[in-house]
C-alpha cells in the first residue's frame, strides 16, 4: 500500500466553499506516482495510460486540514493492474475510487505485457482484501 | 442533449504531450453547466453534489483542435439523476463518462427531492436510447 | 490587437466565491496563443518562453459572464517582445497585464532573434498607445 | 521568513515538458498561505485581496523534483503589504516574484488598515535585505 498525505490549497476550493471534485483525480494521481515510476525510465516517455476512473464522492472535502490518500493496487493482469484508493480527511472515508491503467507501448501503440521485474513488486502490494 | 465546445489549453498538456486525464472532469463539469443552473438561483448555494463519476478514456485528446461534449440525462429518479456523456475531437470518440448528481438541501444536510419543473425539463432532454 | 472571449468555469472559482487571481495567468496565455503558434511550427517544441509577468488585479471577476482578453504587442526587441493585455468583464477592465517573452532555441539553450516573418506580424499589431 | 516546500505534480507540467508558468502563482499562493490566515479567522470570508504581482522566470523548473518557496515581507504599509517570495530547485533561483496584497473590508467593500497584531507579526517577518 502506497500512502501519500496532500494539503488542499485555496485554488482547490469553489464557490461552494469546499474542494471541488474536480480536484480529487489531480490528488489520486499523485497517490499513485511511485507506480507510475516503476514504469517509466523517463518520465518524458511514460508507458502508463489510465483507461477508467470510477470514483464515488462520500463525503465533502474542506479546505485547512490535510488529506490522506491510500492507494492498493486490486487486480493486476498481463498488460493492465486496477488500482484501489481511498481519501481520507478527519480519519473519515471522504472518496473512494478505482483507476484501470494499462502498460502502453508508445513506440508500437499498443498495449504490452507488464516488465516481471514490474509485477512483481505489484504483486507484493495487491491488498489481500479491499 | 447539451452540447459544448471546448478549445483544450496550453495549461492541460502534460508531460506526455496530450491532456492529461485529469482535465477531463473539468470538462465534463463545464458540459453540464447549464442543469447546475436548473438547480441553483444563486450559484453561491448550489444544491447539486456529484456523488459518483465514471469515465471511460478511449482515445489520447491533443492541444490543437476543438473538442465537443455532450451530455444527456440517462437516469432521473427521485432526488438524483444520472448524466451520461460523450468527449469528440475530430469525431473520434475519445471518453465515455457517467455522472450521478444528487439534489442536496445543503440547510438540512440531506437530499431532496427534485423540483417538478426541473424534473420536466431532465425527462424532455432523457435520451431515448445511449 | 488579439481579442479572446472566455467562459468562466466553477472550477476557476475559489471559497471567496469570485474567480482566483491564480487563474488568470491561465487565461493570458490562451490570450496570446495565437503569438505562440506564430513560433512554433510544432507545439511540442515550442520556442517561446515567458521571462516576466506583471498583472494588475482591479477589480474582482465572476463566476456567470464571460470575460473578454485583448492582447496587443507592446515593444518588440531583437530576441524578446512585450505584450499588454486587459481582462474585461460586463465592459469592466478588471486586470491589466505585461507580459515578456524571449524567442528561445532549445536546441542551443540560448535565446535567438525573432525570425523577420515573424517580427513583420508582430510590428503589425503593435498597438500606438497603450 | 515562511519556508514551504511543494512537490511538483504531473498534472502541473505541459507539452513543453517542465512545469508551465502559469502554475506559479498557485505555488506562490501556498508560500504565504500562513499570512492569509492571519487575516482570516473564517476563511470562508477572507480579508486579503491580490493587488499586484510580478513574476520574473529565471529558470525552467522540471517534474521529479522538490521546490521550495522562501517568501518574506518586503514592506508593510498601512492597508496593504508588499511580500517577497522566491523559488528554488536544486538550489537554483528559478522564480523572484513580488506580490502586493491589501486588507480589505468585504462588508464596506474598501481596504482597512491591517489590526496592530498581524501588522506586529508582519514587521518582525520583514527582511532586512532581499
Amino acid at each position: 500500500m502506497f500512502k501519500k498525505i496532500i494539503t488542499p490549497r485555496i485554488s482547490e476550493t469553489n464557490i461552494t466553499r469546499h474542494i471541488g471534485h474536480t480536484v480529487i483525480p489531480v490528488w489520486l494521481e499523485e497517490g499513485y506516482e511511485e507506480i507510475i515510476r516503476l514504469f517509466s525510465h523517463d518520465l518524458a516517455e511514460p508507458s502508463l495510460i489510465t483507461v477508467n476512473m470510477n470514483m464515488d464522492f462520500l463525503n465533502e472535502i474542506f479546505f485547512g486540514k490535510d488529506v490522506e490518500i491510500l492507494t492498493s493496487v486490486k487486480k493486476v493482469g498481463i498488460s493492465s493492474f486496477v488500482l484501489h484508493q481511498e481519501v481520507y480527511q478527519d480519519r473519515k472515508l471522504c472518496v473512494k475510487a478505482s483507476t484501470t491503467l494499462v502498460h502502453f507501448d508508445y513506440s508500437t501503440h499498443k498495449p504490452g505485457p507488464i516488465p516481471k521485474a514490474v509485477r512483481d513488486i505489484l504483486k507484493e502490494r495487491e491488498s489481500v482484501s479491499t
